[in-house]
């Protein structure tokens, strides 16, 4: 009965260097476009996670899923790859793509949407700073 | 592709004088119904104000919307017209309208939904206080 | 009409112990199961609870539902009956009932949704630790 | 012996309205210095009031003092008076005195030095919005 | 030069199960005195610990303390020793102390004072619930 | 008369990145040291920052100081220069300084004494994490 249908929340925090900046316009179209979140020696922020897991309670448990191990689950896949690196210079993920939140939010998705069963809903909330953040499936 | 569709938040702070008061009851009505919220010297609240626009990605920039747009667009037609203001005596919207969190959320909702783009959706959370708020549409 | 749908949303907190242990499992599947969580002298948490109600706004208020009201039916039958209380020991619906975040979400929202109008949509957001919180329905 | 000494801090909150109006001044020489802050229909805050008790522990209770009985003492002096009120117009304290945070804050001192126990030394902190806060003593 | 003092801050949290009795009162004056907080079955709290650490600025590292080596020195000494802990039941230290936060921040900085170096000076705060909190020393 | 003073305070935000690396040490000693904050690529903060400033009241205007002027020297001064940049390549303070959170906020305080009258005490906090935060002078 989907009236038994609960969501699970877990907040994790990474603090990363990015500089936006896309290969589809020019230098000086990336510099208008962007503004000081162009600037080529990067900026960084303190980017909050929280990942959302929508399912059954588990009648023995009474559990969702347990929040250990959707910790751990977030920790490696996620924390140990952004935590302290420069997402444009450190990651596979953005050597092509513009860390934009928006993107950011949707790369974690597809990480952890393969390492989660399926019978898990995932979205994804992200915030760069208190002011913006994003969410993935909107 | 609908699993394309993402959401972005932007956060702004108005701070504004108000009374509950509804025309459609007598004085000693209003004060049974709204109590001290109808104390006709007014009181205040910071009020703070969540953006929810979504919309596709644009695959150049990697932004649903530019975030400094989104925030010019609140600030001129938001921030501007209801910050330090008594709602109820300086702005057209609610002199007849009760100035409830409710009616707010919806006024902001109408103003910004003619001046976004129409294919973004829109919803708006206001905060009256850290323990009251409201979100609309629902 | 759908759209006139507005949530108000109203933020309580209560403080009490618990001990996660499920009737389900022995005593050494609960302490593999749950770790520090089944320390059988219990441990405590801070709740914050939002309730979340929907519903159209009343013309003549400005209300969806007056917040002294909702306010007051969370206290009366929920803070009043969980703070500072020892929820496996002291309430009835954890005799059995494993204390877990989940499953004081469906608890609050059953009893909740007994007593609210049932023209009201409601949801119930429950956070056990700032990193860790769930919302039902989800 | 001094390194007994600890401190213990109250938070409550009340929500008025206020209007930086200086008697020193001129109508014009007020709205220069003052600005939107001026506006003569008020604007309003949810003032965060955090109340800091030191005093030496109790041996028998392990109290300075019962936070039951200061948050009670803060509720009948302080928030009472000022809650849902305008500053300027509803209190004898701000009929002359121009309500900036400092003055405010400098008068719930006063007010509750007198109800506090001599032994105790007493700081109070008040937040106007988010991002301004003043205390008192320095 | 003691300009050249600087503090440095580290937040950490445990949740813990605890009950306010004092061995100087009957059990009925234990009962009027600490109400709730005295219910025999506990209630808990999610503890929220900021740890103050002062000294000088190490002109090599830049550093006053490293805060890797404090948080660990924290969770070593004061985390593990009471997360997810009955206060009361399973601290030697509670036995007979009545667990205020006053007396938990005083139990909290003599670990630690004994832990960390003379040249350092020290203070706690410890927020029992996000309005009471404590310092030590004041 | 001292009693006179009051503090006030104005919270203020940058985005920077930064590596945390010494000259008084080898390149493997600064990666023993300082770890994964010694990320050669750096990594980043959204940082925020409280300036303190202690005054008397001014009688007239019932300020210390007023907190447009405030908060217009904190923007010229601190935040145009270090906000999205990269503190150790964009800035001439952290061109042979580490940059930790520590040397940040003396570097502030250095700038903005220069700016305040000095009739005004000044002190200032600087998060660098929710969690790690330093104050200078102590």
């Amino acid at each position: 009965m989907d009236s038994q249908k609960i969501a699970v929340f877990r907040k994790e925090n990474f603090n990363a260097a990015h500089r936006l900046h896309s290969s589809y316009y020019s230098e000086s179209e990336n510099q208008v476009l962007f503004g000081k979140c162009n600037n080529p020696n990067y900026h960084g922020h303190n980017y909050t996670l929280i990942v959302k897991v929508v399912g059954c309670i588990d009648i023995k448990t009474g559990y969702v899923i347990d929040m250990k191990v959707l910790g751990n689950l977030i920790k490696e896949n996620i924390t140990e790859k952004f935590d302290h690196k420069n997402l444009n210079l450190d990651t596979s993920e953005f050597k092509e793509l513009n860390p934009t939140a928006e993107n950011i939010a949707m790369v974690i998705y597809t990480i952890l949407r393969e390492k989660l069963e399926t019978k898990f809903e995932l979205k994804i909330t992200l915030y760069e700073t208190e002011r913006n953040y994003v969410e993935y499936p909107a």
